[in-house]
């Protein structure tokens, strides 16, 4: 078989896996995820064996330490992904929910349920145990999964879905609703994006250039979890302190994630009390500031930001700052500049709080908060296959929810269009 | 400027008038859709001025009298126009609606609400009427619209666009809430498409080589609104009588469109019983009948189906005919031929029928009534853009809420992430 029979094979077996999957109870969904919990328990060691030939073949084709540490499956991380599993287990299954009900006056009574989506492509990159965290939210709302992980991870993915798939059926999971795909050809992604009726929906994760290449080929459905060109705003009426402490937070306590503030925006009239202690505090974090002229006039050890800066996602200790006249021109920087992740206003005035939360484009829109509570669990989704940055079906945090479609089921006694 | 500079302008155009949208009021709206309705009742000579151009081109290229026919605004056809436009204003805006509130242990507030999508393109063929009733409901929901319609019909569909958006004007509707592509170019299709950061979503209204068209280029979000390979099931335990009403009912009630029934299944045990009469009724009703042997040999005029008939829409009074062994075979017959649109039952057995509205795959699943219900006014949805065969976002019917999307606004005293 060629690549392209190969991928289009692992298509109609999911497919046909999905048909089995959304007949099963949730009781029989729980016991086959922690049968799979402990199966990879039994198969650990193998799980390990394999990983160490990825580590080998990383360190071989160089990859940097942080990148090896990323890829490495110590007995903590896969303790995580057992945890995950059983974690999963207990969560509430919306699969079958109704959502809806209604009668019509012709005597039809419409139902709107809640059912699985069919076939989810997950492509992703390095990370081994997301493998296992996204066919557990897959397989609990009753869909099949088709993961695709980056090269560098092959022995540990495969040995993890076949891990998974093998304690599932021990407990009656159909065959083939975890499959991952086995070879680190390129084209198997075009295959898989373009495989029309047997996948139902991607979602992309890792870096922008991946998440470019899936949307330009894809003709099925994407979701994309993009970068998050995240503002905190700081309005005139901010509660100063308030105003500090959540700017630390959002830039400093996980600098390298979607939801920490990559820009601050500043009202003019608070500017001179507001940014140098504000230029101290991040200084003391060991952040690099790139700033407009008001604010290097303010905080002499900012370097002046380029028009690029605004729109870039650091995803490291480095902070855009930007001085504006008033939460009109914060709306209007956000809108032109950010990504439609997260963007908080701090600010004790209603009129401009309202405004803000109404006009910014953003999935998640914060007033005296940080931006970094933008996660599933935070939300109290339980888990997270990703947060959203599209507007269709899915927008900021994914939980289980947001993994399942929807059906209407009408029920008539002969009734007939007239 | 290019086509390309063209509909990108369009594309930001609509853009910035969507954030204006955003900000209006319902009773705003209302007062904008009263107006259009006044505007085009006001240029209603106008427009059939620029129809007639329409229908000239349209006779000199030798449309077909059908063709034609769809392409003329006659009175009648304008008044309806502006009554769907007065009917819209009625309607329940859903924008603003809370859809759910909650508290975190931190005390931070979630609000899930629902906001505008923001740019809708709607591509179409023939019919200028779809520019009015697409416009309206895109505008109700405070979606700027980027109209592409089928070249037979530019004169009409610009005409009635640009009075839409100079009716609405006079009540204080932003520039650009309502454009449509002013070139025939098929180029300015593939731009649209294509147009990331300008387009939210993309709804195609068409023929299969349109949608597909669409699918293999778009770039943006697609909702399809595919074809209707529309089956009824007969079952060993239905009321023959509310059988043969129902089925002549989904297929001759009005045979061209996506919820009339194209595959007739019937139970082996009731064929001898139902498909003869079946047969009568439906030769009374000149429909061409192709059967699987076992309906050649009870109805004599039906002919020998082909596989391709399986999976055929045929839009037309034209019905496939298959015997088969019980709900499981309808079920796995349907997933497989059918296109995920509408399916029925007709059953007094509960279990037979459970299982079917469980296992078919569809949008809409019916027990004991015509398919012919799948649309939105039969769902008391008030108005519909089409019906999504599609999984993701919508399914079923679309009415004004499917052109929504929602937001998370989240109230915080100060809260950050430990």
């Amino acid at each position: 078989m060629d690549i392209n029979e190969q991928v289009l094979k692992i298509g109609a077996d999911a497919k046909a896996a999905s048909r089995e999957l959304a007949k099963l109870s949730t009781r029989k969904k729980n016991s086959i995820l922690e049968a799979m919990a402990d199966e990879l328990d039994a198969q650990r060691i193998f799980i390990q064996e394999e990983n160490a030939k990825d580590l080998v073949a990383g360190r071989e084709a160089g990859l940097t330490n942080a990148m090896l540490d990323r890829l490495e499956l110590t007995d903590d991380r896969i303790d995580s992904m057992i945890k995950g599993l059983r974690d999963v287990a207990v969560l509430t299954d919306p699969v079958g929910e109704q959502i809806s009900t209604w009668n019509r006056p012709n005597g039809l009574e419409i139902h709107k349920r809640r059912v699985p989506i069919g076939v989810i492509g997950i492509i992703f990159e390095s990370r081994p145990n997301v493998t296992c965290d996204a066919a557990a939210l897959c397989f609990k709302t009753s869909n099949a999964v088709i993961l695709r992980g980056g090269k560098e991870a092959i022995h540990s993915n495969l040995a993890i879905a076949s891990a998974m798939q093998k304690g599932g059926e021990t407990k009656g999971m159909p065959a083939n609703c975890i499959q991952l795909i086995p070879t680190i050809d390129r084209e198997a992604v075009k295959v898989m994006c373009q495989m029309v009726g047997y996948l139902d929906l991607i979602i992309p994760r890792g870096g922008e250039s991946l998440i470019r290449a899936v949307m330009q080929m894809a003709h099925v459905p994407v979701i994309k979890h993009y970068t998050g060109v995240c503002h905190t705003y700081i309005d005139a009426s901010a509660n100063l302190s308030m105003g500090w402490k959540i700017a630390e937070n959002a830039k400093c306590q996980r600098p390298g994630v979607c939801n920490a503030m990559e820009t601050l925006l500043v009202h003019r009239d608070v500017a001179a009390e507001f940014l140098p202690k504000m230029g101290e505090i991040l200084t003391e974090q060991k952040v690099e500031m790139r700033g407009d002229a008001a604010t290097c006039a303010l905080i002499p050890s900012a370097i002046a930001a380029t028009e690029e800066d605004w729109s870039t996602e650091y995803v490291d200790l480095i902070l855009s700052i930007k001085v504006v006249d008033g939460v009109e021109a914060a709306i209007q920087h956000i809108n032109t500049y950010g990504s439609g992740h997260s963007d908080a206003i701090i600010s004790e005035d209603e009129k401009a709080t309202v405004q803000f939360l109404n006009e910014v484009d953003a999935a998640t829109v914060y007033v005296n908060a940080s931006t970094r509570f933008t996660d599933g669990a935070e939300f109290g989704m339980g888990a997270e296959i990703g947060v959203s940055t599209d507007k269709l079906h899915a927008r900021g945090p994914m939980g289980l929810e947001e993994l399942t479609t929807y059906k209407y089921v009408v029920e008539g006694k002969g009734q007939i269009r007239e």
